[in-house]
Order: structure tokens, then C-alpha cells, then sequence
């Protein structure tokens, strides 16, 4: 018997068999995820239903040294949870539930599969939020999320998956059971071992439920768009917005060439001219008259020189459509997209910087930009169209992630390292930390059978 | 040569001499921390000013596997940088400085040793908030509040230490430099090594530079002092804020016995009836009309039976020397304090508990309660004054910490464990998590020369 028999004869000895799954038996969905990355059916599918089950799975599979890969709703972006030739996927869909929502404390417990919708409308309908929001809510789960560290919509305002947990239950390789479960949001007891495992991409351990923070409901939102003269004034007038309003629920800036495509593919006239050098939508929650107030003071200083606040729900909805262009870029263009931070104050330079490499190297690219700035993320996408065959990807990842790290920025912000930015995360990280996530990855994982190949080599 | 002697040998001939100080020229607040527990003498205080110094004196020490003590501003509560017979204090006093404010990004990068006080002004003068506030803040240095992970005033608005800091440099034991400095809020490169570090006080490495997050300052602040019927009522107004006008600067929540010695002790007439089963002393951020709205409202619903909002800054002083009972403690007091947290909707039940069985068991016991409650923090105050000698301190601490192990809560909310709560730990983390931390221990530090004794055994 090889090694995939071996283990699997004794995962059948020890466990329900409708826990097991193999061969041509198994979802394709199991093969890949929203990457595409190379797609691979894993050996064998293992679907647990409870904490124990998965520290048997793993413990069989530790003492074979036998390669798992977690999976959970598989819309990650990085080719995290797709199996290599030979590996054992473990799958949370069947660990889903919502366990507790505790009004007084603000805390829901979920297990692992649990989709983020799922949990989203659960908070909504106990009267709080569940601030975590991207557009894979439908599918991806909550234990995908914490795994990623995901960022999505509302980070300038409630932060990453890492500040909506409070704790979490983690299988480690061997099999032993971690419970980090925890309300409180203070508790400083020794070393916070949660945090090793967010955004560890399944690497470390393999989460099996956690505690998430609940928020109050926001109030009234406000949606504006408005049109500005340069980078430093989105940077003032979000400012004076978190000054005087609060932190907007939303902050979205679009360089002019987004925002063309965006006017275009909505289907409605240009709320601003379409001519200015930026732009930005926003969500606030003040009341109408504050930010007409604030708007009106940013056009004496010049920070704005054009303004449209939504007037009804339909004219907001409008509005997002020329930021949500995003959605129809898979069927309108053939992307190439990078995920990138940077500190706030170099965004715009460095834009400048790309598209001045970019036309020289590559003339007649097609290259927009937007970003949320405030949390320091920029989504870049060069259309592969606008280029000759056959497509220059290599170089022109080379181009942007060496641009990133000459201004220390990241090469993920928030979608991960998973499989397919491993060979670029040199450029934000130094030999010296990976040096130490290595020893990191040998405490947690001696045998190396987490995931093995992602995230580091 | 003994071993310190031979360590000494080697820094001698590698730095300085003005970095390493010894004997009767150790200055006695490197003796111990505002805990006073066992006052030690280091056998030699080392006193680097850079980084590459740190660095030198790390490899030296571990290569003798000689123990080493960080020193901050020796404001902890724990004893955690107190030294044991035979320990090297090294001491960040002598790297203090702001290195820069990047205004655009709201950061500011700091050398380790720079005192809170400098860095909350420095804030200031820039136009923004730097949140974290303690009392210590004119003796306690970041890297101290770092490594503690400190909480203080403004943890339900803003967060802990961790909250506050995107990036690091460290050096490791064996003298290696992390560089992990980031101006990023979205940064999911690999595993987030920082965090290993924050609240890890001093034992896994020597926290050397931070970036800083800052924040808008705040708009104007109006403060309020209710009385409520129950501690539901506390939750219930604590909601009301956060949704109609955002989460509060500060909501501090009194039992009566406390809320009677504030009143007595600040020479001022009681802003409210001493009466009532509880009350609390908030900002908020809104208008003076919001604020007045909301409070009818409450009075209407029955969630506040009294109300008082601080018409002048003169008033609001006086409604917060209530609260700052605190600060007399020690000298009116033989205090016993306890700094623990709990779900919040386990923190009267707790108190009830505590009254309960300290009534019978020291029957005359004078028990002080209030805490932050939506940071999950409460403080116990035992005045051992009120207790017969020999006073029944580990009693007393067994019965408070059993109770709250009970509660799941946490034996430390902010000050850390140190050398004072080691035997406590237990009743908050379990015997699994305890193992990976001395595994995580091992791993950064195989030698066990960082702050051994501190935080596990
Ligand atoms: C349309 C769309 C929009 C998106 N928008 C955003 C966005 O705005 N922001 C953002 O950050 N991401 C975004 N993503 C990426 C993706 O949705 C997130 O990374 C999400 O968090 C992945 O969750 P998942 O359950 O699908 O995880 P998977 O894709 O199944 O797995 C992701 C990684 O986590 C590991 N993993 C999964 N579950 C566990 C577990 N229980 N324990 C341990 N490891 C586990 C896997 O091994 C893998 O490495 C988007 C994706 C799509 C398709
Ligand atoms: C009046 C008063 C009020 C306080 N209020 C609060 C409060 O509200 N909230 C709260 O959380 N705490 C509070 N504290 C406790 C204390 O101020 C905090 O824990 C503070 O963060 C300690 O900082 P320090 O620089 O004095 O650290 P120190 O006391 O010198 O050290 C604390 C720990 O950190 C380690 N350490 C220090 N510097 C470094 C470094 N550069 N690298 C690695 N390890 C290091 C030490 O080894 C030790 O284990 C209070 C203390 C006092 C005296």
C-alpha cells in the first residue's frame, strides 16, 4: 500500500464512512477555486461534522504524513485551498451552524462552514452587524474568512476579519484541539494565540468555530460622489469627513480612466463631468445637512470642485454602478488584477510611477486604477486585451510588484499569498521573517502536512 | 569566571562603556515596578541606543545563556520587568525619539523607549489623536505598552495597543533584527509576525521601533453622569449610543459602594442620589441636543432614572473626580486590586456572585466595583483595611479568580501577567493553549534567555 491508501485505510477504520469521499465521487467544485489556479483533484475529500472528527482526520493524517488541504467556500483568490497531485482535501461545508448570538456581550458564535451571508442576516436579524462584507458572501465561510484574513467593503471603518474575532477554536496538525474561545475584548492572558491562525491560509491549524464581534446597526447612510482636483485633496477631504461626520462607511476613489468605463458600462448619464482628475464615492452616516455643509466648505477650499449627493435609494444605487464597473471586468475584458497596498501618501505616485513603465514598455496597455486609500489597499487592472499575444503576464507582474516593494508596499493586501504570489513575497517581506514564518510553520506543523506549498515554500 | 562575569567580559569588549552599567551605579527604579513586587537589583543594566546595540547585547547574552530583562518605564503591574538575582536589565530608556509623522498615511514611527505622553502630544501638535491613554503616561514608554498590549481609558472607542500598531521592529534572543515596519491597514503577506510579539511582555523578544496608527481628533465632548435601575439598563443606554450618536469616549460604570466613596471623597455635593442600584459616567461625541434627546428617551423607557450632563468643563471635572476615587486608593486604602474582564453580560451576575460569597466568608469585607464594561473590563477593589490580620490575601485571590474562571472571563484584562498572576493563568487558559505558548516560547527563544519566570513557568 502507498501512502494515500495507507492513510485512507485507517481514516475508513476510525471514521464514518459518509465522511469520506474519493475519486470520481468528488465535486469538481473541490478542484480549484475562484483563481482557477491550476485545478487538481484531491485524493480523497474528507467532510467532518464536528471538532472531533477533524482532530481524528488530522491526527490519521500526521501520523502518515499525509498533505491536507482545508477548504472552505472556495472563492478565495490566491489558489489557497486548491489541492496539489496526491493531497487529502478537508473540507468545512458540513461544520455549519450559528451557536450563539450573545445580545448583551455582542458576540455571535458560528461554526467554521458557516457562510458569511448566512451570518450577516443572522447578526441583521438580532438587531446588530456584522461589519465583514466582500461579494463572495453567498459562498465563502466564515473559517475561509478568518483563514484569509479577509478585508472587503468595510475595512476603513471596522477593519479586517482579524478585529471582528474575538476567538477561536483551531485543530493543529497533530490533532490536538486549541480552544482559544473567548468574549471579552480585553484579556491579556498570556501570548493571544488566535492571531497566529488568522490569515495563516489553513497552514497553521484548521479553524473549527469562533467568537465574532458584533456592532450596532449604522444609522441613516448618505451616498456622494464627488469630483476632485488631486490625490491630496481625496486625502483632505476624507479628513474632514472623519473629523467633523465620522469615518465614512465607504470610500471609494477612482482614477479618471475607471471612472470612464464606469459611466460607460452603467447604462446612465455621468453624475460628474467626466474630465476631472479624480474621483470619489462615499457612504456617510451623518445627516444630509452636515455633509452638505462639509461638501460645501471642501468647494471653498478647493478640496472638491464637483459634488452630487444622492437624493433617493435609485440615485445612490446609480451611483455604486459606476464603481461596481469591477463586477463586469471577467466578462468585458480579459483582467489581470492586483490586490496592492501602500502607504496612503505614496498611492498616487505611485500610479504615476506604473503607468509611466507601463506606457513605455507596453504602449496602447489599458490600465485602471481605485481604491479604498484609507486602508491603504489600490486595486489595479491592466486589461490583457489592450496588449499584443501572447499576454506579458510575468512581466508585468514583475513591473508592479517591484514598483510596490520599492515603496514598501504589499503584494497582497487582502486576498492572500495562497499558491500564487509566493514568488513575489519577497518584495514585501524580509529574508529575516521568512526566515521565522518557517520556524513558525515547523512549531505549529513539524511534519508539514498543512497545506504544504502555499504560502511559503 | 562565573557566568556573569564572563557575559560581562565579552559586552565589555564589544560596546560602549557607557551602555552598560553595574553595581551601586544601578539606579534603584530598575529594581522594580509600580507593583513593587521583590525589589532586585540587576547584576548589570544595560543601556543601548540603537538597534545594532540591542542586537550585540542579545547575541552576546544568548550565546552565555544569560537572562535578560527588558525595562520600559517600570510602570507595569505585573512585575513584569522585574529582575530575578542574577538577571541583565536591558533597558530602553536611551532610545527614545519620534522618528517621523507621515501625516498623509495618519502613522508616526517611534523608537521603543519614547514615553506615551511624548507620542500623544507629538499627535496632537500634528492634528491628530494618538488614543491609547493611561495614567502611567508620562513614565511608561511605548514598548512597554506594547509589550504589555495596555488598555486603558480608551479601549471601547479605539481598541488596545494592538489596535494601535501596524508595524514593528524586534530583535530576536539570539540578536536577529525583525524588520516588520508597515504603514498598512490591509496587509495579508504571510503570517502577521507582529503580533506574536505585542502582549508578549518581553518574553519571545525586545521590541526596538513602532509605527503608530493615529486618528481624527475628536470634535467636541460632552460629558454625562446617569443613574439606572439594573445593569441591564447599563447595556441597554450603552446600545442606544452607539447606534444614535457612535460609540462613546469613555462609559464608566459604578456599583453604588464605589460610586459613594467618589462622591465623599471629592469634596463636591453628589451630582446624583446615592441611592440607586447603579450608575454610570459617559462622553459622547454628539450635540448637547442629540445627547439631551436620547437621555429623555431613556428616562421615557425607564433606562435611566436620573440624569446630569456637564454644562461647563468645570462641571464635567467634577462629575469625573467621582470616578477618580481610583487615584486615592492607595492612600486612603489597603487595596487589593483586581484587573479582570468577563463577558459583558456576565458582569453583574459576577459581582452578585463575588458579594455573595465574600459576605460569607469575610463577613466586614469593603468590596469596591466599576468597570468600562463594553471592553468586557471590570476592577475589583478589596479594602484589606476592612479584614482582619493577617490579611487573607490568597484567599481572597483564590476565591476572586475561581469565580471569574467560572465565568469564563479573564484573570487579566490589561496589566498582563508578569510574575504576579502566573499561578492564575490556569483559570483562563487552558492546559493545550499553555503548551503551544511554552512551544512558541522555544521557538523564538530556545535558550530561555528573554524575561524567564515571566508570564508561564
Ligand atoms: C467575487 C469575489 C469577491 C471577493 N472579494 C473579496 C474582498 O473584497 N476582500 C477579500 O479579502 N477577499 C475577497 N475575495 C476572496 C475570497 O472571497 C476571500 O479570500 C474569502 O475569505 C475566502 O473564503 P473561502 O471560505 O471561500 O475560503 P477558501 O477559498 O476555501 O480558502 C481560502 C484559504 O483559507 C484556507 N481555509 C479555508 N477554510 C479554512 C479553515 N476552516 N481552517 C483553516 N484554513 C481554512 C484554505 O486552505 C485557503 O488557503 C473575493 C472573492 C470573490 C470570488
Ligand atoms: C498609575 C498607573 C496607571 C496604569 N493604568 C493602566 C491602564 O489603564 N491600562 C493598562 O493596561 N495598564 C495600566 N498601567 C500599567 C502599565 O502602565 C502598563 O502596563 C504599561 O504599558 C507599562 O509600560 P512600561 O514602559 O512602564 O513597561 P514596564 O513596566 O517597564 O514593562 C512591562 C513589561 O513589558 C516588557 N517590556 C518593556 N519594554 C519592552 C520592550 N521595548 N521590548 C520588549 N519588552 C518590553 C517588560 O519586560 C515587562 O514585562 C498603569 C500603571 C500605573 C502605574
Amino acid at each position: 500500500m502507498n501512502l494515500i491508501e495507507q492513510t485512507l485505510a485507517t481514516l475508513r477504520y476510525i471514521l464514518d464512512s459518509r465522511a469520506i469521499v474519493t475519486g470520481g465521487a468528488i465535486n469538481p467544485r473541490h478542484h480549484t477555486d475562484w483563481s482557477h489556479y491550476g485545478p487538481t483533484c484531491p485524493n480523497v475529500l474528507l467532510l467532518p461534522r464536528t471538532t472531533e472528527e477533524v482532530s481524528k482526520m488530522l491526527r490519521i493524517c500526521n501520523t502518515h504524513k499525509q498533505p491536507v488541504v482545508p477548504q472552505g467556500g472556495m472563492t478565495g483568490l490566491a489558489g489557497g485551498s486548491v489541492p496539489r497531485a496526491g493531497d487529502i482535501a478537508l473540507s468545512l461545508e458540513h461544520m455549519a451552524g450559528i451557536e450563539e448570538i450573545d445580545a448583551a456581550a455582542a458576540t455571535m458564535t458560528v461554526l467554521a462552514g458557516t457562510r458569511l451571508e448566512t451570518i450577516q442576516q443572522a447578526a441583521a436579524e438580532a438587531g446588530f452587524l456584522f461589519p465583514l462584507d466582500l461579494e463572495a458572501r453567498g459562498s465563502c465561510q466564515i473559517g475561509g474568512n478568518i483563514a484569509t484574513n479577509a478585508g472587503g467593503n468595510s475595512v476603513i471603518r471596522y477593519g479586517m476579519t482579524r478585529d471582528q474575532v474575538l476567538g477561536l477554536e483551531v485543530v493543529l496538525a497533530d490533532g490536538r484541539v486549541l480552544n482559544l474561545m473567548n468574549k471579552m475584548i480585553k484579556n491579556n492572558t498570556g501570548y493571544d494565540l488566535k492571531q497566529c491562525f488568522i490569515g495563516s491560509e489553513g497552514t497553521l491549524g484548521v479553524i473549527t468555530r469562533a467568537v465574532l464581534k458584533l456592532q450596532p446597526l449604522p444609522g441613516h447612510v448618505t451616498t456622494a460622489m464627488c469630483a476632485l482636483p488631486d490625490y491630496a485633496n481625496a486625502v483632505q477631504l476624507l479628513r474632514a469627513l472623519q473629523k467633523r461626520i465620522g469615518t465614512p462607511q465607504a470610500y471609494e476613489v477612482m482614477w479618471p480612466a475607471f471612472y470612464q468605463i464606469g459611466v460607460e458600462w452603467s447604462g446612465h448619464a455621468a453624475p460628474l463631468p467626466s474630465d476631472k482628475p479624480l474621483y470619489v464615492l462615499f457612504e456617510s452616516t451623518g445627516s444630509g445637512e452636515a455633509l452638505e455643509a462639509l461638501l460645501a466648505d471642501a468647494r471653498g477650499t478647493g478640496d472638491v470642485t464637483d459634488a452630487v449627493v444622492a437624493a433617493s435609494p435609485l440615485q445612490a444605487r446609480q451611483l455604486w454602478k459606476v464603481r461596481e464597473a469591477t463586477r463586469e471586468f471577467s466578462a468585458r475584458f480579459s483582467p489581470l488584477s492586483f490586490d496592492l497596498s501602500l502607504p496612503m501618501g505614496e498611492i498616487d505616485a505611485f500610479i504615476q510611477d506604473c503607468q509611466q513603465q507601463l506606457d513605455s514598455r507596453f504602449p496602447g496597455h489599458h490600465t485602471l486604477y481605485f481604491g479604498h486609500i484609507d486602508d491603504s489597499s489600490l486595486h489595479v487592472t491592466i486589461d490583457l486585451n489592450s496588449l499584443p499575444e501572447p499576454s506579458p503576464v510575468d512581466a508585468l507582474n514583475d513591473l508592479i510588484y517591484t514598483a510596490v516593494g520599492g515603496r514598501k508596499g504589499s503584494v497582497s493586501a487582502e486576498h492572500g499569498i495562497g499558491a500564487l504570489k509566493r514568488n513575489y513575497l519577497h518584495h514585501s517581506v524580509t529574508p529575516e521573517a521568512m526566515d521565522v514564518m518557517r520556524q513558525l510553520k515547523q512549531t505549529f506543523d513539524p511534519n508539514g502536512i498543512l497545506n504544504p506549498g502555499k504560502v511559503i515554500a
